[in-house]
């Protein structure tokens, strides 16, 4: 049992799943002619981040988690995407991140003392840190993402998010 | 390392947190003399479940995750639910039920074929149940609650969510 497994192919295949999500806006849009590019700044509150943000944001946890567990310094994207391509290519970066990890990688992650700046010096062990920050935060984000396309009348159901399932038999 | 540390607390916790997200929807609902019953039936798309359906889609896959990881057959609970009060009782009885499982449980719960009736004779990995099918679809569900909540004007933050982190120091 590996932290690995409950992490990269996991991110992996679900931020790779929303490159179906952009296509399926992008015909919504070319077929009630409007432009695709208003979805980026769509959101269902004020005071809540717009989809570009939450993408970048489920981005940004899937590289910190693999980076935190793992030792290694997380590079840095910034967020500054303005279109659906160019959110397309932030998607393929974090991928691509991903990408460069290995199982091996993982060993001893799960008591990692694993941090951010904002946690003002306290850490959480590496196996919480997964369970109770990193996971959930991951999950928050791409399905708000999700429900914002969704109330935009994206035509998306829960397998659009789920994927595939890894089935023995 | 134990598949319980990854499903009967954070569960238990986050499903805990829903009591707080129905305080704030009633005291919502209060300042702004609605019935706060009317958010049971929320939805962001018409396609897609209310509120009601949300929490309780979360509360079973809460409740199916733990049985299935340990080998026993989950409890029935019908999707009765009608009022605010109700639902805080299907909640209570979800986290009750998960307060049931004790770390022992969860021997051997990675490698255990774990499957549903829908999946026709398919089974998963148990360590793949919780990774690609388990956690998603709960955050899935429970987000998907958030939303509806925010986009009605409830006011909450991601840490409404999160709840809190179990730091070491």
């Amino acid at each position: 049992m590996n932290l690995y497994d409950a992490t990269v192919p996991v991110f992996t295949k679900l931020l790779t799943g929303v490159e179906k999500w952009l296509d399926k806006a992008t015909a919504l849009a070319t077929a009630k002619k409007f432009d695709v590019e208003t979805l980026l700044t769509a959101r269902l509150a004020p005071d809540q981040y717009p989809f570009v943000r939450q993408i970048q944001s489920a981005c940004d946890q899937a590289k910190f988690t693999v980076a935190k567990l793992t030792g290694k310094d997380a590079p840095s994207h910034p967020d500054t995407e303005k279109t659906i391509a160019e959110l397309r290519a932030r998607v393929k970066t974090a991928v691509d991140y991903l990408g460069t990890f290995k199982p091996e990688d993982f060993v001893g992650a799960e008591e990692r003392a694993c941090s951010h700046t904002w946690m003002q010096g306290k850490t959480l062990r590496g196996g919480d840190y997964l369970d109770h920050f990193a996971l959930p935060n991951f999950h928050f984000h791409l399905t708000t993402a999700y429900a914002i396309l969704r109330h935009n009348g994206v035509d998306m159901t829960k397998m659009d998010y789920i994927v595939d399932l890894p089935f023995k038999a």
